[in-house]
């Protein structure tokens, strides 16, 4: 089996491989090849710690095995991460150990990825501002992830600690856009884009804070309990999501579901726009809605990639069990 | 991270390892200190094969991690081992990787530590006569470590399909027990102690085969519809077991309770005889019964007993993610 480490994949993996991996395993999600098994989420009562494992099989791309992994909010004083996620893929025609990729990066990466795809489907193609909602460590590879798929002319951003915004500033910046520090009003009314990417639990957009014709690109919410916008926006928007059981459960789409808002028939799994059996957005004055809540599948995707091309250039460590 | 690969297992993992380490996860799982998470197995649609993850938390030892694996049908015809099980360690600190163990010997180690632990606890003090029923690749393990437990005189036993016996009569000779293959009727009316581990669909035994007295560890139902015993013999039974919930579900338990036979409140977890909050065996006339299902938590248990000791030994390999 081969072995990948955090730095080979920082080396390695693009996010124009980020994006084709994430955009191939919607499709094969959305056309039944591949699916996600059930997620363990455990809090396990140590370090305050939260465990568990996010695992599924792509059949049309070969890829079995599962994200293991969780939350430990006492890692940052010890000079960790406090995400640890590591990857294992499994031979689907015999079950033996392929891979085992460091998954803390990959994590970043497809999460980024899959906002990114919702944009290149969905957003209007003239879209020129940017506006992002949230500016902690996630947010830098959304922003770099979404700059490649429209001709940006500007980012704003707002986040609820206004002295977190210059990483916002810095990421521009390095992409060559200008950057403004906006209130949620001149953001939701300037922007063609919204990427929201926080761990808010109450809405932080209204209804009445966007523009028609808007894409938004939910990527914080993926708990029970957690929420980025109002309901009676979700409720106003044509919704896609990665998977559609999430949405309506632990995504941004479950509080519109609980008030009864919206029915789970009505959101559409973004790899169907892949696959050209949803047309995606049909006006330019729709408002659409990509609820990321975040599968396995699109982790076990990055890391064969990962796995492929540092055996092939020679980066990968190799072991015997 | 350690890579303790599967011939460093079969080298350093003894028996007496696998009985204290299933011994004491069992006693830290009736205490509360341990618990298993939700089982993941899936049919994955490809190679007939069945996957899935064990997993769970043993504060008590400080051991967080899973098992992954399942069952490939055609790994035989290609020289590999139909079931492929790997177990990895997390660090419960931190929720970095710990180790990989390789797991396929260390599975038929702790299924067989898990009978042995009955034994030790459950079977008459006298018991002079073990009777096997099955003999598969895991009835060789289950018979050493059962015979360890008792100053047994003499093996007998049984199969579906009596050509297989030679391996019951090699491994009681390699025990330097005299052999000798039975009838049920027979196996039933002379054994102290049985030892089930087939993939039965249907009861083997039934409550007029066994006499008073005797031990039961029934270690081959692990799945919805299996079955080995009747569900008489259970009801007559004072039941004990790895996991309440699993025995009910899926273990040898799951029939009585269908029928109605049993409530869940009459068995009892053997780590509760452990730790010594159950007196265990109440009379010489008893028939005490350990329904085996198999939990993660004895997984991970072997797992890190190999990976200590390996890491001592300088036999593991050592890994930067």
């Amino acid at each position: 089996m081969l072995v990948v480490t955090e730095e080979t994949c920082r080396n390695l993996i693009t996010r124009e491989d980020a994006f084709t991996a994430v955009e191939g395993v919607f499709a094969a999600m959305a056309s039944g090849e591949a699916y996600n098994f059930p997620v363990i989420r455990e809090a396990i009562g140590h370090a305050d710690a939260l465990y568990g494992f996010k695992s599924g099989f792509d059949r049309a791309h070969g890829v079995l095995g599962l994200k293991s992994g969780g939350y430990w909010p006492g890692n940052e004083k010890r000079g960790l991460t406090n995400h640890q996620s590591t990857v294992f893929l499994f031979d689907p025609d015999t079950g033996r150990p392929q891979a085992m990729v460091g998954g803390n990066y990959l994590t970043a990466m497809r999460t980024a990825a899959a906002s990114a795809v919702s944009i290149r489907y969905l957003a209007r193609p003239d879209a020129r501002v940017l506006g992002m909602v949230g500016a902690g460590f996630q947010s830098t590879f959304q922003m770099r992830a979404a700059a490649a798929q429209r001709e940006f002319e500007k980012v704003i951003g707002w986040n609820p600690h206004p002295e977190m915004l210059s990483r916002l500033e810095e990421t521009a910046a390095e992409l060559g856009l200008p950057f403004e520090a906006v209130t949620l009003e001149r953001l939701g009314a300037e922007a063609d884009v919204v990427i929201t990417i926080t761990s808010s639990f109450a809405p932080i957009l209204t209804r009445d804070h966007v523009r028609p014709g808007v894409h938004l690109a939910c990527m914080g919410t993926d708990t029970k309990g957690k929420q980025e916008v109002a309901a009676e926006l979700v409720a106003a928007a044509t919704l896609f999501t990665d998977e559609v059981t999430q949405a309506v459960s632990i995504g941004e789409c479950q509080h519109a579901a609980e008030a009864g808002l919206i029915e789970e028939a009505r959101i559409t799994p973004l790899g169907a726009v892949v696959n050209g059996a949803h047309p995606g957005r049909s006006s330019p004055d729709e408002i659409t809605l990509f609820d990321g809540t975040g599968v396995g599948l699109q982790d076990l995707a990055l890391a064969s990639v990962a796995a492929s091309s540092a055996r092939d250039k020679g980066l990968a460590i190799e072991l015997h069990l």
